[in-house]
């Protein structure tokens, strides 16, 4: 199914509604394919997710799922003291409580299951031996998203069908399954090519190449370094179809900030946009989730105030390239400048007449 | 002359002797481009080397010169008594004066132009505006080597010719013009992929791609990504024209170590193998090549010693895919990558009939 795309472009599962029902709808609609996102939301919500969906496609689809984080040993309660001021002093709301959860997994899983839903990718962690074997029971794709050759190695021995490997300059949270204090990043930080070419060397299965990918000739590149489709996420953020916050597109259309890899939101290292509270939190703790849920009060007051100086603003390496245009336009866009980045090379390489 | 090589492929100049005229001559034969290194050594050693190379081949090839570094303003005393300490008591060697100096700058750009090299990289700096105009005069070619887009708007205000764009992934030293000591790598680290786009989106000059690049697939690749050509240097490294040291061939063939990014062999941020001085030495203060200067002796004497833990072992991220072929021979199978990936490429987009 992802292998064989008419546009072999993956719209990637971007959480927090961005990637909502009507930007996965359109992008499977106009030939790529596309993964809704369920994490931060519960099995109820997702299953109206998807039953959303597939109101609006009778294309098939996939699902994303977070796989639970280790629970974190690293002590939190200096930092869980100064964003409980900081929220209170300059949002005016009460901090979360900084507790781990498993963002519901299991009943997720049940929900995919029950709805057939054909690709379920697992992010963050493997997914359980006994949810690979029922997802393959009901004949769905396993996809899992992994960063390091190691990572790949274990997810094709858990029995993943395709890997999406994450690049250095992917936006959002790094998929790293432990994440290693001792990188910035959670682990090492691999460039897109090399992790294609390392990972390729070490599992046998179909990549999806993720990571700083805006155009048509990027899609080109990574299928020419080996990869079966492109996954993009941030180019599609300013689509009229996602569901970005105003102030979040504001800032991708701005441009001029520079991206930079933070624990300081959520306690798992993630690409944005730099801000005001990167820059004061270079040394938060990795906890997943439980600065996510410390940070979510002040991060939704900052999102209402349109402060972007309090909000975590996701994006890629590239975002300045995100394009506000409906999304089957874009597609159709990236597919012609992939054909023409194609057909070039093949020109200059001489192997087209 | 690099826009339209028969293999776009540029070998990187790799200094302390990799990028021999023997690796050059045989890759410029090959129909590659290739570039002799001149850091470290002496305006008179590299008319030496520029006269040796023209004695192995007719074919033309380039020379890179280190720019200038800022003089560092950074406290590098507490590394210059823990480094004299190390030398002195496990290599048995004295550490080097931590003194800044110009590499012989001047006398390099002068021993091109009266050479009539018809191609001049710089990389660490922008070239001076006279020596600009001195290559120019003389019909030189004017490459800079560029980590950002900043970087690569100041190269083409100064008047390069042609950039190349040094992705996160690359071997060796990082190329920021200023080594900004909030990075651990001297700036923001581009994956290569974005830095293209982001490049060329700001000048309109040829690109070369360098950067974690080690197959014909990736070769194609940074090509349908805009690149005129890829520099590789580290996948040449163990080839025998190459004047690699037998203890970091070893460590390059034994594969293992991950790569990172450190500061503390040069004091300018640099990719290579990990090892016991790197882990020993987090924190050393970027001043450049005033750390080069202060470990080179206790190096030299881990080299002779064959200890690898000592030596800096520049690579880059896919360093374990370097082929221990005669480089003739590598471009061969690289130029058949290429275009096995370009034409399958082609097919999948259906350019291809």
């Amino acid at each position: 199914m992802i292998t064989e795309l008419a546009v072999p472009i993956v719209v990637a599962p971007m959480a927090g509604g961005v990637s909502s029902p009507a930007l996965v709808a359109s992008a499977v609609d106009a030939g790529a394919f596309a993964f809704l996102p369920s994490g931060y939301v519960t099995a109820d919500a997702l299953r109206e997710q998807i039953a959303r969906t597939r109101e609006l496609t009778g294309k098939p689809f996939g699902v994303n799922i977070f796989a639970p984080s280790a629970k974190s040993t690293q002590d939190t309660s200096a930092y869980r003291d100064a964003v409980r001021a900081e929220a209170s002093a300059r949002y005016g709301v009460e901090a979360g409580a900084a507790d781990w959860d498993d963002d519901h997994y299991a009943a997720k899983v049940d929900a995919v299951v029950e709805a057939r839903v054909p690709v379920v990718s697992f992010t963050f962690n493997l997914p359980r031996v006994e949810d690979v074997a029922r997802l393959k029971a009901v004949g769905a794709l396993v996809v899992v998203t992994v960063t390091t050759p190691e990572e790949a190695v274990a997810a094709a021995e858990r029995g993943a069908d395709v890997l999406c490997v994450q690049g250095a300059a992917a936006g959002g949270h790094r998929g790293v399954f432990i994440d290693d204090p001792a990188y910035p990043g959670g682990g090492p930080l691999y460039d897109l090519l090399p992790a294609l070419r390392l990972i390729s060397a070490e599992v046998d299965l179909p990549l999806i190449a993720a990571g700083g990918l805006t155009s048509g000739a990027d899609v080109a590149a990574v299928l020419a370094a080996g990869a079966v489709a492109a996954q993009l996420g941030t180019v599609f953020m300013r689509c009229p179809e996602a569901g970005t916050a105003a102030p979040q597109r504001a800032a991708l259309a701005a441009g001029g900030r520079e991206t930079t890899v933070t624990r300081a939101f959520t306690g798992r290292p993630a690409r944005g946009l730099v801000n005001r509270f990167i820059t004061e939190h270079p040394d938060a703790p990795g906890a997943y989730p439980d600065l996510h849920n410390l940070t979510r009060p002040m991060r939704a007051a900052a999102g209402k105030a349109g402060d972007v100086d309090g909000m975590s603003l996701w994006a890629g390496q590239a975002y300045r390239f995100a394009r506000e245009v409906p999304v089957a336009e874009l597609l159709g866009e990236l597919a012609v400048e992939a054909r023409t980045a194609a057909s070039d090379l093949a020109r200059r390489l001489g192997v087209l007449g």
